[in-house]
């Protein structure tokens, strides 16, 4: 945060399906909700300026600059990679490289987001790889889950500095003193899954660990809530993800299609419309808009590229969570915790930034 | 099936949380829904010869054959294997295997249940591993997934013959013509994910294949339905089986919630009650209970341990299902058609059954 007490939000003004509208529109609403932020808008300054001079809130508190690349959907991350200085993607992610800005939100591709980040923030002292996160409804509130994709493979450390990096998420982000932590596996005995696992397991057990474990996980806690953070590989985060958002929906299907089979059934839909109405702003996609890049030298969140303004707006909250409750202090400060109860050397910054290439 | 025609169904009497009872009155509403069946049932005389006297249709067609031992919930699958020839689980499993009965079904201990059968029944010719599988609704309908959970680790061979193997699940119990078969992965494109997901897909694309191969899914399309068999190796499946479920509990709860909150959305519900048994049957989880080992000399189905008889009927399907449809020899066919595709030799059985222990 700047030492005004300010958080200066970076965004890709050219970032998303709907992009700019929706960046300009969803940073309205976040700068009514938090009367502190100021933005630094990247992008194509014909489109922006008329967009942002509607605003209400926002037009006194933003400044427009120029940046005449855009990534695409399309691009490889190697190509935005090469549009890193020019891009609207690029230029917002640099602004935090330099300390113009506390954080950069981006709904662009992905991929090249990931890459971009990752060059261009380096990753933190005592991280090997940065994971990508995000927060789903449960039965008993909100459960953070990593790594979505960022690592195909892992190794126990990697999942162990994701254990402690998402312990940090749940308790800037979700409000929870003390999460709890669990590893996703095939079975809650000590002796299940690959050795990865069990090794990491291990280490998570350890006296005087920052992390509050409370060891293996099945597929259904996540949407149980047995834990407030679930620490997996990427490839299996990615499908776990993917696979509850695909019954998500199946099942919102099914409900609506069945409320259409009789005349009954239509007038008993209406007369529950609040409660139609309640449900959908409990599991609304919305609100859960905001993978974040955790592990990286400065603030990262990635809103999903079809949000609209709520959504966007949402992400933007994820962010100035991250920057007011110092995010990556308390993870350097967790990890070099963890290493120490351990009996291990911290890892030099120099390591581990080659660590992430 | 025997040269009558008839279905010889043998039983594990004591498997199940609600065994024996539950075992013996799906029994029964599988003996009237499917005439053609016997049974041989397995397990302690004296308690379940007064159980199946009570019975309408299963008491002419059920012979019980005593079993001392009973394979517990708490067993290694070391120990089940100790109880094989005395235990109800492993003698059922031994009558398929000596050619007494088509199939076996068991509610019993899953780890217990794959070892037994892998070692009383053997792998088929061909196949290096078995795996387990079940099916799921979807948008369209049902699509089948395996491995869930056999398997932990997976090489791009054994994904192969999962493909191969679902494909005559899907045709045999979905009853569907031209099965599509889509690989788990972390992006639909051809470049993503592991070399070993690759590799299967490059075996899966030549030409002459028994599979209709569709390529990488994602997670949220099972839900989707986008394809009628999706392929993962067992920790990934396991792990997405579970948080569909998991998924599916979370909104039905949302759903009830919501419908508490008012006295009109009460009324509502009250209405619309036809809708929601709709809804109930749809995604009834008993109408999806039936785990199926496949890639074994013999059907064997794994009924859920808490299931009720509706549901232990609902395995029995299966079971014959695959018994009538001779799922085991269009495995070996398929599998014959697939490494002739490929120009491979046929792996012959004995070397097969080894790489299965």
């Amino acid at each position: 945060m700047a030492a005004s007490g300010k958080i200066v939000i970076a965004l890709d003004g050219m970032g998303g399906d709907r992009a700019p509208d929706m960046v300009v529109r969803g940073a309205d609403i976040a700068r009514q909700r938090y009367p502190d932020s100021t933005f630094l808008l990247f992008g194509d300054v014909a489109r922006l300026q008329p967009l942002v001079d509607k605003t209400r809130w926002l037009k006194t508190a933003c400044e427009i600059i120029a940046a005449p690349d855009v990534v695409t959907n399309d691009d490889k991350p190697t190509v935005a990679l090469r549009k890193r200085k020019s891009s609207s993607m690029g230029m917002a992610i640099e602004a935090v490289a330099s300390g113009d800005a506390d954080c950069v939100v981006s709904a662009g591709n992905t991929g090249a987001l990931l890459a971009t980040a990752t060059v261009g923030l380096r990753v933190l002292p005592g991280v090997r790889r940065p994971a990508l996160c995000t927060f789903l409804p449960t039965t008993r509130g909100e459960t953070a889950m990593l790594d979505l994709g960022a690592n195909l493979q892992c190794d126990a450390n990697n999942l162990v500095e994701f254990a402690v990096m998402g312990s940090v998420f749940a308790k800037s982000v979700l409000g929870i003193d003390t999460p709890t932590v669990g590893l996703l596996n095939v079975g809650a005995e000590e002796g299940k899954g690959s050795e990865t696992l069990r090794d990491a397991a291990a280490m998570l057990r350890v006296e005087d660990s920052p992390v509050a474990f409370h060891g293996f996980v099945e597929g259904n806690d996540i949407g149980g809530g047995t834990v407030d953070v679930v620490v997996t590989d990427g490839f299996t985060g990615n499908v776990a993800l993917k696979a509850i958002e695909g019954t998500a929906r199946l099942y919102t299907g099914f409900v609506r299609q069945a409320f259409r089979t009789s005349t009954l059934a239509k007038l008993g839909y209406v007369l529950a419309s609040s409660a139609w109405k309640k449900l959908g702003q409990r599991v609304d996609p919305r609100r859960y808009n905001g993978g974040v890049f955790l592990g990286l030298n400065g603030v990262c969140v990635k809103s999903h590229g079809g949000t609209d303004e709520i959504g966007f707006a949402y992400a933007l909250g994820v962010a100035v969570d991250l920057v007011k409750y110092h995010f990556s202090d308390k993870v350097v400060e967790d990890l070099g915790r963890l290493r120490q109860a351990l009996g291990e050397v911290p890892i030099a910054a120099a390591d581990s930034a080659a660590g992430a290439g």
